[in-house]
């Protein structure tokens, strides 16, 4: 299914450290006398490739036979030299696939793996690839490249794993595509636990992570380096040259956690979440992209926490998120705070950047959470503005003015500003002392999403810092040593750098590109047909039910993308027999449902819709319009562990159900809910007992910005009446809640709502009668998670 | 007073790195031509050197005239260049004595100050020596070499000053004697606030810290790199080949805060304290002495907080200190803990030590509080062990066995162990799994301090712990290469390092090596004559008064080191008829008295001995014997902010006076006191109505280890009626109590003492009759000081 396409392989030099090493190497290489040829050879199983890792001398290469290798557990410990590694390689590149329960973990000195393809299973370990095998079985000098993982989840969302995890030192991971994981955890995470593991030198570099779907809760950043417990060592990984494709798992896309990493000439391209310095200190961001092709103001930047980091030459497009996720977000921390917690910024320098039109792009005091006092202890309140800290020599374009290119959430009372300007079409704004002054810049377009000003006065010179002097090029690499300006080019007539282009970035022989197709029509007019139709049709393709009563008693199984509709004029009926507890359709992994113009029937014990019990080991989606839906013990079931992206119910009634929309098992408040929106429109509720809504998120995490919850133009009757909290809507610990333009008519309960009033959570134009009201409480009381 | 000698001076070169930078200038110097012959203006007073400072050109050599100069603020602030720095010097080395209200502050580059004596004043600014002058004029590449700082004390304890402050990088201090610090504040200390003083690259080298007195408190430092706000920066402050005598201020000689500092080299003798990683990581203590001469229990050696130090090649001799000033002291951190306090121990090595006739050298846990968490919030409970630790390659040797070689306060099984060696005389120990095993090892003595163990057997192979081929020298310098063994030294054949050699260490031009004197006795037989003796004797004197009665109406000052004595067969009496609140004896700032075989009377109005109420700049110290003590408002008033070393009572009759000996003034709750030893032995205390002893110490501080409080077979009489508190003796907050072999009858009281039970308090074999009870209170809740 996957085209292999060859590609123009761009394997940038990193750094001239790197450089320097390698010409090094290449020069011990010349000197060394060849004493015996390397040996190739091939195996087809895992036996034989056990038997070749045995064995294997420096220089060896072994050849994996084409096909699909299944329960393959590969623990490849040997010893290459420098000039000398041994390899694993595929027969060709991307021709062996790594299936079932299976893994890669490398223990030894300069060992290379090329070509692998991790599909359609899972690791049986805590790790799909390792840089080590043991606690003393380490890697160093350890090299993936050129290989693919998909998604390779866990059958559990709670279950935690890794995909790659480094250990060792001055290991790989290049030209890889990697995307797809939807369960707990990083994708990829560096450990420094243990001398061995400290000064790692890691290379993250030249690869595609693409999409990585929202996860529902907390830990599943993209890249981790570290953690808090570690967050002293010094680490110096590199992540470079890599492109993050909506990766959304949550709002850190990269968690920098240790000392001293850098990230330079990265694309984050239309990612939900931000390069973040969660822990650690003195990381150097310099000349990465950050690229938001819509309106999603779930797109971030740079969120800076600690001490020390340089913020330079790096182009900002288009952002708009806000807080957390604005272009720039500069946190307050807590005083003497815990080691896990949010330590002060200071002494950071952010120079040189480029905003274009980016909402607030400078934010202040993120995460300030002073009025929240009274129901946090001490040790959480972030009081700690930023300190020493300078922003300089930085533009901002703005095609529509901005009242507050900084937004203070508290002041920025401690920040330097010298020699940034803007062009705000006019509008006023806050210059801090004229450390933002006005000019009339103009954009020149590279590309749609690449636009560079031009017209900087030249009475505008560049501030010179302290240490200034280290930012010797500008994003595209030109020198600053004459006629430097400010902002992260030095000229606007470049050459288009191509970022976009996939090829450039991960295994040579895949591509992420799906080509658009038309969708098949299946016409189905018996319920015998239903399931078989289903079967048959392909992802994106509609089942066209002719008008007319199914009787069906048994569910159908959704684990595609599918639409399944009847005509407008005259809907189809569903009348369903199945068993208690059985739905009318059952999502599975990867189900995505759009059900249009359909009645729905149950027998009061069994359900509408119902996610998997368990195993949910890929996202579902729910979409349901102009439906009806009566006589069930549940409308929506989605049980532990599953998640949905979004679900959906427009123009849809429910009727006589013991249980509404059920979204409510997350309850190990550890931050994860069961979808990102639950969006019901134009609905009607009538006669549901119990659980009409209800969506849950528990445990206090002020990162997490989800769930969403938007119930609009709805009427509600007759419901709630064995609601036990006495609540008809029940969103506790969801981030973002809209309840607007309703009506609650003789519903036996005390509230309709209670809000979130710290968070955002909102009501408006409702009708209500005999149904209580809406109650807005400022503070909740969650359990801490941290 | 101090002699004048020409010395040897070695400046060692003190790393590779340091070496290639020298070849590097010198090479650059060899290139430059020298346009202009360079300066040398002779200055004698304040105005002409500030002319001169603003003249200076690269090369200028600007010359102070001998002498004394007074009240000069300097502020040297000029640009040399590597190879021709402005120098500021003495006309004479040591010739110049900087006096009265005087600092001496840097800005720019490449500036050297040489030769000058700071003594008999104190700083009107926050350091005596800055190498700044304020936040934006910072000092790089500057030295201070070959100067002396003295008693340059600010005349209030309290009040905070440092007398070296480093800021900015690649500063200097070398060849300085440095002591007498009394007052609040470190020594020297290293800033790292903002981006020009992070990776500083400070030389601290060749100095000689002389006795800094115990300050009965914290803060008493005498280097501390950085503080723990900045704890995660980078600093890389070099300690190297100092010599550090008596440096008892406080439990921290040297208090490492700061990441990647190295010591190496430095010679800790007779000091009461230990060299501190409390905050940062990444440190290495290579190549150091630690010698105690006596059986000083507060001596210490290297107590370890945080990640990743290395401690190698150190040598240990009689450091006979527990838990905090244990030889080496591992600590038990804080889960999690706030930035301010106790990290966990974790990736830590300690290899290549040799420690003789030490007590329980290797202490674990140190610190743990657990069974304090009745009465500590959770954020201080020292809860979390050593982790991924490892020490291996040490030799231990014990003239007397030690029961306990590993003291474990909590468990030490986060450590590895690995081929240490002891010879403990056959006494029994825990092995940790054979990894400290007995050798028939012997000692071969180089000096009477340094005695290096011989007869490791073959079969002790070194452990190869993961970079630990970086240990490439021991103590000596030998290289490990070949035939490496464990301990510190490879071999015992090596000449005699001579490391208590002053000449070796601080200012070319001056030793605190004092010639003992015999003491003049001065034979006094009236009033008149008391105070005239007084004065004209010298420092050491003895005031003979002859047997009779002295009638006198002013107090005696004390300001230096004197006894005072009667023949021991007839007593001196002396009836004191001075104002109320003046002391028979005001001690002064140096009054050290020792008063024998005298009757002091008062008139219930006035003092026995007092302090001064303030500017007490300097230590004073109080021995009384053999004496009566009646009808005063107080036997003793300590003043706040005065402090003794020791006071000590040895049969004494106290009687009918208001207040006894009163030391309680320190309520500010940081860890102060007034005296370090208070010792009452065979006296009587009868009819004493309040404060019968009153010794008091606040705030909640696990380093603070004193004050010491002995009352041993005394007699306490109808005493105690007028106590608001109904205790007898009251010593609140006092680490160190016992209370031994004494009557207490009659005392109008509900308790004799209460004693901390948590601490170091004991009581034994006293006899008590209508006196209250001795109760032991397990814990005091202390006010927090962090």
């Amino acid at each position: 299914m996957n085209k292999i396409q060859k590609k123009n392989v761009q394997r940038h030099l990193i750094t001239k450290a790197a450089l320097l090493l390698t010409v090094l190497f290449l020069s011990v290489g010349c000197k060394e006398k060849t004493a015996k040829v390397a040996s190739s050879s091939a195996v087809s199983n895992g036996n034989e490739l056990n038997e070749a890792i045995k064995k294997a001398e420096p220089g060896d290469v072994i050849v994996l036979s084409n096909g699909v290798w299944k329960d393959v557990q590969i623990k490849f410990k040997a010893k290459g030299t420098k000039d000398r590694p041994i390899t694993i390689k595929a027969e060709t590149a991307g021709g062996v696939s790594i299936e079932g329960e299976s893994y890669l973990k490398f223990a030894g000195e300069y060992l290379v793996v090329e070509g692998l393809h991790f599909k359609n299973g899972y690791s049986p370990s805590s790790s799909v690839i390792d840089f080590r095998i043991g606690e003393n079985e380490i890697a160093y000098n350890c090299t993936v490249t050129n290989c693919v993982i998909e998604d390779f989840n866990q059958l559990h969302r709670d279950e935690t794993d890794l995909w790659v995890q480094f250990w060792g030192r001055n290991n790989t991971l290049s030209n890889c595509y990697i995307a797809g994981k939807t369960n707990r955890g990083p994708t990829v995470r560096v450990n420094l636990e243990g001398i061995e593991s400290m000064n790692n030198y890691h290379q993250i570099v030249n690869n595609h992570f693409g999409p990585r779907p929202r996860k529902g809760g907390a830990s599943a950043e993209t890249i981790q380096i570290g953690n808090s417990f570690t967050s002293m060592a010094p680490s110096y990984t590199m992540v470079a040259n890599n492109l993050f494709e909506e990766c959304n798992g949550e709002v850190e896309i990269i968690s920098s956690k240790t000392n001293f990493n850098e990230f330079r000439g990265n694309v984050f391209y239309n990612s939900e979440g931000s390069l973040v310095t969660r822990h650690g200190n003195y990381c150097i961001i310099d000349g990465n992209y950050f690229i938001n092709d819509s309106n999603n103001t779930n797109v971030g930047g740079i969120r800076i926490v600690n001490s020390g980091h340089w913020v330079t030459n790096n182009y900002f497009f288009n952002i708009k998120g806000a807080s957390f996720r604005s272009a720039l977000a500069v946190m307050n921390g807590i005083p003497k705070s815990p080691q896990n917690r949010y330590n002060q910024v200071t002494d950071v320098v952010v120079a040189y950047n480029t905003y274009v039109d980016c909402v607030s792009p400078w934010q202040f005091g993120v995460g300030t959470n002073i009025d929240q006092a009274d129901v946090l202890p001490k040790s959480e309140i972030r009081s700690a503005k930023a300190i020493r800290t300078t922003v300089a020599n930085n533009i901002i374009y703005n095609e529509v003015g901005d009242p507050a290119p900084v937004f203070e959430h508290d002041k920025a009372d401690g920040v330097l500003f010298k020699s940034n300007v803007i062009n705000n079409q006019g509008v006023e704004y806050k210059d801090f002392d004229g450390g933002i002054q006005t000019a009339p810049l103009e954009l020149t377009k590279i590309t749609d999403n690449i636009m560079l000003p031009t017209g900087v006065p030249s009475s505008v010179v560049p501030y010179q810092g302290f240490d200034f002097n280290t930012i010797t090029k500008d994003l595209f690499g030109n020198s600053r040593d004459e006629n430097n300006i400010v902002g992260a080019s030095l000229k606007a007539d470049v050459a288009n750098p191509n970022i976009l282009d996939k090829s450039k970035y991960g295994a040579d022989w895949y591509s992420n590109i799906v080509e658009a197709k038309a969708s098949t029509t299946h016409a189905v007019a018996s319920v015998e047909e239903l399931q078989q139709k289903i079967d048959a049709a392909k992802s994106g393709d509609v089942i066209a039910l002719a008008t007319g009563v199914y009787e069906l008693d048994k569910s159908l199984k959704i684990s595609k993308s599918i639409t399944i509709q009847a005509p407008a004029e005259e809907k189809a009926q569903i009348i369903f027999s199945g068993a208690a507890n059985a739905p009318v359709f059952e999502l599975n992994p990867k189900g995505l449902l759009t059900l249009n113009n359909v009645v729905l029937q149950g027998n009061g014990e069994n359900y509408a819709f119902a996610t998997l019990k368990e195993n949910m080991s890929n996202h579902f989606g729910l979409t349901v319009s102009n439906c009806e839906v009566s006589d069930f013990a549940y409308a929506l079931r989605v049980y532990k562990e599953a998640f949905a992206e979004s679900i959906t119910f427009e123009k849809t009634a429910f009727d006589k159900c013991e249980n509404g929309l059920e979204l409510s098992e997350e309850i190990n408040d550890k931050g994860d809910y069961n979808t990102e929106y639950l969006t019901i429109t134009d609905c009607t509720f009538n006669a549901i007992k119990q659980n009409v809504v209800d969506y849950y998120r528990g445990g206090y995490d002020e990162s997490t910005i989800g769930g969403n919850l938007l119930i609009a133009n709805c009427t509600f009757t007759n419901s709630g009446s064995h609601e036990k909290n006495k609540t008809l809507l029940n969103h506790r610990g969801i981030v973002n809640v809209n309840i607007k333009d309703n009506t609650f008519k003789n519903n036996h309960v005390k509230f309709v709502s209670v809000l979130w009033g710290a968070k955002n959570n909102e009501h408006s134009n409702n009708t209500i009668s005999s149904s209580g009201v809406i109650k807005v409480q400022e503070n909740l009381e969650m359990k801490m998670m941290y």
